[in-house]
C-alpha cells in the first residue's frame, strides 16, 4: 500500500457566521472571522489516495484521472469565489475550513469511486491548509 | 548601509472591477479575478528598511516602532476585510496587488518618516505577494 | 472526526549534555551539540486537536482557547529562552527536541482537558521541528 | 514511541517507459513523463524512525548512524544519477517514485536493522517528494 | 515603476559537459553533475516584469499575456526533456543554470518585446533556481 | 553579468546585550533577546557572487571554492555555538543579526579576494535570515 498525495491551490473568500445565532455570539464565536463583508484565503489542499502499485505501470493511481476530477467538482466550484454566496452548499452550512474540507472529501469519494481506472485504490484523505498557522484533516 | 526586512501576513478579499470600463471589457481584462462575489487571498507583505547599523545597540532599525506602525496603519485595516467594501481608498481605486503594494508604501512612508526614533534609516520597498505565484514590489 | 493543526514558533537555546555520562561518552553521543555553551535554534511546534465538528459553530475546536494556552503554557516559557539554564524541567532532563516534544505534549495534554469549552476534542499529536533536516512527533 | 523525521535530499533523472508496453500505450499510461530522453526531479526524501527515547540520551535514534546508512545506501546509489541507467534495479522495474519509495524503504529496513545501535527503534515511514505538486509514502 | 514577479516550475535533466575539455578536465570542473548519463532537477523559474502601473486597469503588465508567452517559449521547449539532447541550443553549450538563465531571458526579451499590450512594461529579471541550495539571475 | 546564490545553514545562539548601556537600558532596547542565558536561531545565510559566466565552463563561480571558504571561515566559527561566548569578535560587538551580517560580508570578501580561481566574479551580497519573520542583506 503506497499513499500518493498531489498538491492543488484555490483562492476564495468566506464569512464564518451562522445565522442562528445573536449577532454577540456570532462575534463571540468567530471573531474577525465574523466582519460582514468576509475575507479571504490561498487555501492548499491535498488529496492523498491510498493504493497498491500497479505492477504493470509502477503506479498507485492514476495522476491525469485525479488531476480532472479534482479540476471539475472542486476547483470549478470553488476557486474565485466568495464561498459563502457562490457555493449552494455554504449558503446554509458554515464555510469553517472544517466543513469545506469535509465536503470536498465526500465529494471527491463520490467521484473517485465511479471512476472506471481506479482499481483497487481509494481515497484516504483530505488535507486543506487554511492560513500558514492552521490545517484541516479529515479521514472519512 | 544594511537592508532590513521584515515580514507580515494578513487575509483579505477582493473583486478586480472598475466600473469605468464595460462589463465585457471587465471579465477579458480580468478574467475570474472579476467573479461578482470576489475571491480571496493570504497576502504576504515584505518591509525593507534601509539604513546605516548604530555603533551603540547594533541595529539599523527598531524593529518594535517599526511593527507598531504596521500594525496600526496596515494590518488593523486590511486583515480579515473585503477591500473593495471595508476599505474606503479601495472604493475608487482598483484593489490590484499593484495598487495595494503601492499604497501599502505610501501609508507606510508617511508614517514612518514621523517617527522619532528613526534616525538615518528609512523605507526602501514594500513587496506584496499575492499567491504562492506572483509577488510586487514598489520601491517610491 | 477532523484534525485540526496549528504552527507556533519559538527560539530558544540549549546544550545536550548528560552530567551523569563521562565527558568523552558526551562529547560522542552529542556531538557538536555537547558545545560547552549551547546553540540554538527557530523551533517550530505544531499542535494537533482530534475532535467532531460541532454542528452549530462548523468548528472542531475553538481556536483562541488554544492559542491561550499554548501562550501561556509552551510559548511564555521557552520562547527566548536557553533551555537548560531558564526552564526548571530541563536542569535535569537532557533538553535533546525528544524530550520538550514529550513534555509539550504533557502540558498541553493535562491544560487542555481541563479547558471548559473543549467538548469532545483532545489532543492528538504534537510535531517539533528543531531545523530544516529533522523533526519529532509524539502522540501520548 | 517518539517519532523521529530526518529530511535528506537528491537530484536525479529518470524516464517513465515500460518495454512490455507498446508505444502508444506507454505514451497514454505515461505522458510527457515518457519523452525519449527523460527528465528529472530534485527529490526530497523523508525517513522516519519509531522508537521510545532513551532516558540516558534522551534520543529516540542516533542520527548520526541514520545519516551513515542513508548516505551509503540511498543517496550515493542515487543522486546525481539517471535512475533507469546507472541504478541496476531500474534497468527492470520502471523508476516512478512510488516503486522508488518501496525501494528505499527496502534498503534502509534491511540495513537499519542490522545495525548494532538501533535499540528497539525501528523504521516506520519512507516519504519521497517528486514536485511540489506530489510525494508518495511507503510504510512496509 | 511597480516590479511583477511570476513563478514558473519546470522538471528537465541535464549534464555538464564541455567536449572541448580533457575528461579529467570536465571531472574536475563539473565533479558528479559531469556523470555520463546527467541527472536532473525540479526548477524554479522567476520572471520579473518593471513597469509604471496603468490607471485604468491597475495593472503593471497582462499576467495572461506573460504565461502565454513563458509557457510556449520556454516551459514547452524546456519541460520534461534533457536539456543537452532535447533543446538544440544546449548541444552546442554547456547546459549549467548560468546559461539556461541567459537564455530564457534572451527568448523572454525578444518574444515581450513583440507582444502588442506590453506598453511600457519590459523584461527586468529572470531568476533561476536549480536546487533548493542555490539560485541565478540574471537582468541583461 | 549573472547573479549567483548559494544558501548555507548554522544553528547559534547570542544575547543582545551591550555592557556600556544601564540594565534598563538594555531591556528597553532589545526587549526579551536581552534575557540574560540568549536563546537561538536556524540561521540562513545566502551569499551571492556577482560575474560573467566564463565561457569555457558555462559558470560565473566556482561553487566548490566557494563552499570551501564559506565553510571554513563563516560555519566553523559560528555554527554551534553561543555566539557571544564563543566567537572573539562578538565578546566586544553586541551579536544583531545586522552585526552578523557585516562580519561575514567582511570574511567573505577578504578570503574570495584572496582565492586564485575567482576570475573576475566578486562578492555581491550577504542575506542574512534570523528567523521566519526577518532578515537582513548587506552589499558592503
Amino acid at each position: 500500500m503506497v499513499y500518493l498525495t498531489r498538491r492543488y491551490r484555490f483562492a476564495a473568500s468566506h464569512r464564518l457566521h451562522n445565522p442562528g445565532l445573536a449577532p454577540e455570539e456570532n462575534a463571540r464565536v468567530y471573531g474577525k472571522c465574523n466582519n460582514p463583508y468576509g475575507h479571504g484565503h490561498n487555501y492548499v489542499l491535498e488529496v492523498t489516495m491510498a493504493g497498491p502499485v500497479d505492477s504493470g505501470t509502477g503506479m498507485a493511481f492514476d495522476l491525469a484521472a485525479l488531476d480532472g476530477v479534482v479540476q471539475r467538482e472542486v476547483l470549478d466550484r470553488l476557486d474565485h469565489t466568495h464561498l459563502n454566496l457562490d457555493v449552494d452548499l455554504f449558503k446554509t452550512v458554515v464555510p469553517t475550513t472544517e466543513n469545506v474540507c469535509m465536503e470536498v472529501y465526500g465529494v471527491l469519494r463520490k467521484h473517485l469511486e465511479s471512476l472506471p481506472s481506479r482499481g483497487q485504490a481509494r481515497l484516504h484523505k483530505v488535507r486543506l491548509e487554511e492560513t500558514n498557522s492552521n490545517y484541516f484533516e479529515y479521514e472519512g
